[in-house]
């Protein structure tokens, strides 16, 4: 194969879009055919954190796609115990300093609190602060705090809306039916009505946009929610999903051993392996009905 | 449902093993079956970097699947610019440090070098130091420095090689069989022989692991090498082929906008979307014949 037809494409434009268009060659059975091709865009987002008395200092960067940076930035500081659940932000802007060129000023967003944030992100899903230890207990401990109370719903889902959800959500992924490259998370009620859906490229980033939707006002969830997500469950989507105060999370994919360890402890069901009308409970199945 | 099997179960035992056992629920057509399952352990590493007259200090904190911890942590300084290519380090060991408890130390790993690192790590795949500008040109530029070399292999894959390259993989993924929810990054010759392949929860653990196989001379090879990755390619998996010189990247899931420009610059082929006899080429299809 020669590369002809690749090196003679322009370089992808730099604005910060959720795709960005590039040619590339199929190959078939030995035989390559080129062809104009939709890919998903990938960017550094850098989000900064203020409050009266402090200026935006930068608190994380993050690879992410372009769409919805407001919400990622919200979500993100929840997760991270840098907000309280519900409490809207006094503002999220684009940053506006002149040291940055255009392109880069879409990539920084500040969020203003009204008041000192509870702790300092530290980025506890995947990182942990110097003050503690470096084991699966101590991470689990800095999450669910002893202050910390498991979610405790009595209200049940009907284990037919579980298997439903992946389909639900597949349903929603615009940008997967253009790049076929991008992970996304869906909230649905305990009915199986769906809330509110994101898509990025980090698996991650889906979970932040979704917890961020509803603390920009977007849409509003209670404890009865169910996180559905496209990929695995590792430990940053259950720390997510405490934070959040989501009392169901489901996925196509398995869950990791903290990942089951934390959510046990929250109070969260843990449905993994959802594919057509089977899944596996590893946690608090009484609040699964129909089984 | 009564959650009565889940709630009997003990506690996860705290070794830090690559799976870990639990009692979950199977549903099936709306039927639950209580089972023992085996789960992919997560643990946290904390990386530290020595090196003469600068005490350990620690450099990053990943979420990890237990085992070939050496090589994650001298596979990871690789790709972050802190250490040469194929140049061991003076020495990796588990933490003694007194104060932390048994548990821990599995957690700690200790990188000691025989000079100051070329630079120092800055979680630079997936964020960005605090020196450059946030966008993608300069995440790309702080990764392919003007000094660096694109990768320039003048021999050929043949496009049968890359569609059994996926399968292969898949044949060494354990852990896989044994849980069906990790990641496995596998690195092949330019004839399709497997040289190392290696596990994680973390997709770009995998491919630390992989690197750091070299650095600590369980494997060698160069530049006529193929990288194949279970999940898709974001900028952080390219940014770590990069570090390795490896030339050619394949995966199941498809690339990111940023991944793909990266590649471009750095000489590396991606292949995307491998699946059964098809696949797309994204960059540099120079290097591949038989199409």
């Amino acid at each position: 194969m020669t590369g002809a037809d690749l090196r003679a494409t322009p370089g992808l434009a730099r604005r910060p879009g959720p795709v960005a268009r590039r040619s590339v060659v199929d190959v078939v059975d030995g035989t390559a055919t080129a062809r104009p091709d939709t890919l998903v865009s990938e960017e550094p987002l850098e989000i900064r954190l203020a409050w009266p008395g402090h200026p935006a200092t930068r608190v994380a960067v993050t690879m992410r796609t372009p769409g919805a940076d407001f919400e990622l930035a919200a979500g993100y500081l929840l997760a991270e115990g840098a907000a309280r659940i519900a409490e809207p932000p006094r503002s999220v802007a684009y940053c506006v300093d002149r040291a940055l060129s255009q392109e880069q000023q879409f990539n920084v967003v500040t969020v203003e609190l009204d008041a000192p944030p509870p702790r300092q992100p530290s980025g506890r899903a995947t990182t942990m602060s110097s003050a503690c230890g470096v084991c699966g207990t101590e991470s689990l401990a800095e999450v669910f705090t002893p202050d910390s109370v498991p979610i405790g719903v009595d209200a049940m889902v009907d284990s037919a809306v579980i298997v439903g959800l992946p389909d639900a959500l597949r349903d929603k992924q615009p940008l997967f039916s253009r790049t076929g490259a991008i992970h996304a998370s869906g909230l649905f009620d305990y009915h199986g009505r769906l809330i509110v859906t994101r898509e990025d490229i980090g698996r991650h980033n889906t979970v932040d946009k979704v917890l961020g939707a509803r603390q920009l006002g977007s849409v509003a969830y209670g404890e009865e929610s169910i996180l559905c997500v496209s990929g695995r469950i590792g430990f940053d989507i259950v720390t997510k999903a405490v934070a959040g105060r989501i009392s169901v999370v489901v996925a196509v994919g398995g869950p990791s051993s903290l990942a089951v360890e934390l959510a046990d402890r929250a109070g969260i069901t843990v449905c993994g392996f959802t594919r057509g009308q089977r899944y596996v409970v590893y946690t608090h199945p009484e609040r699964l009905s129909g089984v």
